[in-house]
């Protein structure tokens, strides 16, 4: 089959003609890929960023953000069968260890991360197992919703975690509504009545927050104080949640400083730094909040919403063959949407 | 009346003779000192770090921990009267705001900060309002309490937010187990079954926090890395909760570096600066709570674990008289647990 | 000034001209009545329905749902001035009780109920005080939004307390889509993602239930064991919580039967009687959930989301004068929508 | 092997000797028993009462509350390995249903119930799978723990899900401090402050009670209204939460009349009614909670609780080869503590 692999860092993967892999274990599903997701941590990855924490053995195959069609299962598996359309939650768990048993799967003692650890998705076939397969429902095709397994599910599980901030009257603040922030303002727009504020350095990005659901929009390119001046303004005193989605260039500490007392600064984006002196901490009784990947629940509930016509993602289709020009594209910022590779027989 | 005072920044405060205060509004309560609690944010008032932020006008009588005597109450006042035991939520807060209507009155937009911001409880007499006193019960005497209006109801605050957190087999690490900190070690055993760790400069302290419900004490005498791997070891891969009542020299990168994935770093002590890359906040789902005081419901509540012997706080006792002597002992660190400023006249 | 007044039960309410009330203590507000809700409870009073129960001084004057302008102001309010537009809480609350500190102000130690134990609304001027008093926002007018402040306010609360139920993917169950369940389905469109389902026996409820957020209506002329079917085939096994709008003849039995494993009945009418063996309570770990009107907080986000042009509410206006018409049109069932008195002077 | 199994309902079960299990899937785990716990369940199910509820293929192996040591593990099977002490959570579960995948797993839409649908524990060997079984602390050992697999689980579960209700100066009370409730007293000591009210007939249980956690221990052969009396006496206008360990012989009634308002009655024992009009739920705005045995999660809290010493069980064993005189002492009412059954070759 094909696919497409890194053989070492700092160079341009490949697309190879590999061996399908096969069902091993009990657990195991084999998936036809219908579509995997171009992302920019992919090109992070082929840059090396990534060797020291994952560390998978080279020549291995890209792609973590998979759907597709369900091929074949292992003697254990009761939750799928062959034929079946699935999304693919971005990590292999256990269903054993104690992050697995409450529901916290994203934090699984065991789990394989496939496209950064293991072969990815970014071939005809993809080895995953039981535990990490969404069945679609009937409206949903694989090529719709593959972005939304890791981009999408990292935007959701951001707001999920916040619902309970964000009561009747109180304002979210969105920075930076790219690939994964316009999920997030989706999901604010669908589970909440907070006002939603965006800050977005892109006038298309900004223009297609305000059709989805944000209530104001605001030119990044401003200095600092002229954006916190309007963010207080808007939210009359400051935000009750900051998400940001960029977490770098100077954004963790306006994303703290627009906040209210007692309000919550969720990190989403990465790269930079969060520096904050205790007092301030103390003094306005304000939070610092992680954000990692989603649980599979999360995948499931996403799901749902997208079915429901609440949550839609603007994408741009290469054939698998073309991978090389989508990383190009990406690179070179000429891809608009999420890029979403699709292989030759994906039906 | 006596009181003491500050008459300029950077200058001792002096005991002077000054008019008692009257009941102007409906809502008023005159309280008669039983004792008022000294405390290092006294000494940075007289100093003059607070001068920005609270900026009274001088001079003004000092003393934010307070207990007494009911002495007279406005017209509209129901809840007390004259004669009853009470301790002093250190917020007189207004109760018709937003803050105060949802019970979170440490963030009352119209508060005044007796001690800080108006005249304190270092002397005979203190005006406070009907929403700042709790009646204590016939088993406690101001003397006893005093010192846990601010110091302990900062302390219980932290730890009162973290129960969720603080589940059967969690561990919690107390950063500091003095004046705040031996408080927030009662609290913990009082309403946690978490095994706790104890991490302590002074061997006195680590002794008191192993007989109040500290599991394991580490003396903070020694190399970060050291603290580190001793916390990892004990608590089996890091702490789900770190409460750091320093919050500066160093502990707020510690206590933030001891946590275990999806753990929570509380920040109640200050001077210092959290400071952490987004990619760590991300990788690892830890998050940053901030702490200010607590709230009205709270310091019922510590009340409520006093009465019932499961908080009790070690004293020195001061004639108000004697107050710049408690300064000095406290300045000089000859003062062994918290001060306390009594009244000629208190019974 | 006018007032409607019951001056002995099971006789009709008369139309008195009395002494205007006068701001007494120093957090008095006294309110020129806009607009005073009309609600079944009022025909309950005048029964003798609640005579035991609130047992007010007659003669005394109806009205619980009432909105207007702030003519007065006792010395001690700061939250409100003369010519303020306002919405009044059915309780006027103490602020000093434990309920009342901790945001519970609906089960104030304190409270009087103006309109079923202190003279009410349906008059030219009430009396109540500034912990009752929330401001409208300028696009509100007090006849929009009266009858908000009772029936309304019910509805809020009880779907309010579910949110952490209904998350994406789930079932609400509304039976009876009148006054206050039409506002529960308009709550529960704007807060939540949940795929909500109403019974009602009007063929017009129905219909209106549709256009405001409905997804799914069933006739409730129907056996019990039809609506169930179709509520088990909609909700795939059963609603995650059932919210009980009429709470008699017989649907608290067919609401609890139709939950799903863990699923929740919330009651809010009443008039019957919850009856459920333990062992259906156990083995199907269900729970039933009582609701009263809502707490001060409830209303201003209540009050929120109106503004907003999230909740709307259908009225039919008679003059304060032709009380007796409107009581006579709503005892005989010819009052479509939410009766509203108007007093001759309300601008 | 040896296997105490039910024939016909009505009838006596026997000792038999039945081939042993085998390890037939991937995910199977075949343990050794070290104990078995003999509960009332157990009369009942050999009368034929769950006869249509669970439905076994007769005969069958009784026994749902095993400890012991796993013997041999399926191929996939990746948290136990042979030699291991475990404790058996009482539901076989799949692991990939929702209610699994959200820590909800006593919920399992694919479980197996062993003593109950396959066979149990009384037997030298039990055959489940690696979501069941929780590896014993190196203090622990089978014979210690066994009875808390069920009993204990159901009432931690309950205690486990009020923690939110049961905040510093709240009041619980226990009715029945039986085999359930004796457990359900520990927990409440050992994870929340609220003061401890224990009703039971037995001066043995009561005085159990009282050493183990209880503040207050209350007869309950009096009559309702002096219980009733008494309770709202020691919590001041009634409970916070009660929890009905017996859910019979009136026990609902009175456990609802004690609560105060807002309170919560939690439902574990089975048997009788609850019956409360909807104007009750309402204007009291109470609530009915009920709870099925625990989670997996729940049962590494218990045990973790147990290891520490917090919670200890007083049980009374027979040899496996004895069952029938351990039926016929539950039976007659001789025997005091909880029944465990050990196989001869248990170590």
């Amino acid at each position: 089959m094909k696919a497409v692999r890194v053989h070492a860092y700092g160079q341009q993967p490949s697309i190879d003609d590999v061996e399908e892999p096969t069902i091993n274990g009990p657990l195991d599903v084999l998936v036809e890929i219908g579509a995997a997701g171009l992302c920019r941590t992919d090109l992070h990855v082929v840059e090396g960023q990534w060797a020291a924490i994952q560390d998978p053995t080279l020549p291995y195959t890209l792609g973590h953000e998979n759907a597709g069609w369900v091929r074949e299962v292992g003697s254990a598996v009761t939750n799928v069968a062959p034929g079946d359309a699935v999304i693919l939650h971005p990590l292999v768990t256990c269903g054993l260890c104690g992050a697995c048993r409450i529901g916290q799967d994203s934090h699984c003692d065991n789990a394989s991360f496939p496209g950064l650890n293991v072969n990815g998705g970014m071939a005809d076939l993809l080895l995953t197992n039981a535990r990490a397969v969404v069945k679609l429902q009937p409206n949903l095709q694989p090529a719709d919703v593959a972005a939304l397994a890791d981009a999408g599910l990292t935007a959701y599980h951001a707001v999920r975690k916040s619902l309970d901030l964000l009561t009747p009257g109180t304002h979210a603040v969105v920075i930076g509504a790219g690939g994964l922030g316009h999920i997030g303002v989706q999901v604010l727009a669908a589970l909440t009545s907070a006002t939603i504020t965006v800050i977005d350095r892109s006038s298309e990005a900004r223009e297609l927050a305000g059709s989805i659901g944000a209530d104001h929009t605001l030119d990044a390119n401003q200095t600092d104080d002229q954006i916190l001046t309007q963010v207080r303004d808007i939210t009359d005193g400051g935000a009750h949640v900051t998400f940001d989605f960029v977490g770098e260039h100077g954004t963790p500490t306006t994303g703290v400083a627009m906040l209210r007392n007692r309000g919550s600064y969720y990190t989403i984006g990465y790269g930079g730094e969060v520096k904050i002196p205790t007092i301030e901490l103390i003094s306005r009784e304000i939070n610092v909040v992680g954000n990692l990947v989603g649980t599979y629940h999360d995948l499931v509930e996403l799901m749902t919403l997208t079915a429901q016509g609440r949550v839609t993602l603007h994408t741009r289709t290469y054939p698998l063959d073309a991978a090389l020009d989508a990383f190009h594209d990406l690179e070179s910022g000429t891809l608009v949407g999420r890029g979403i590779l699709v292989p030759k027989n994906a039906s």
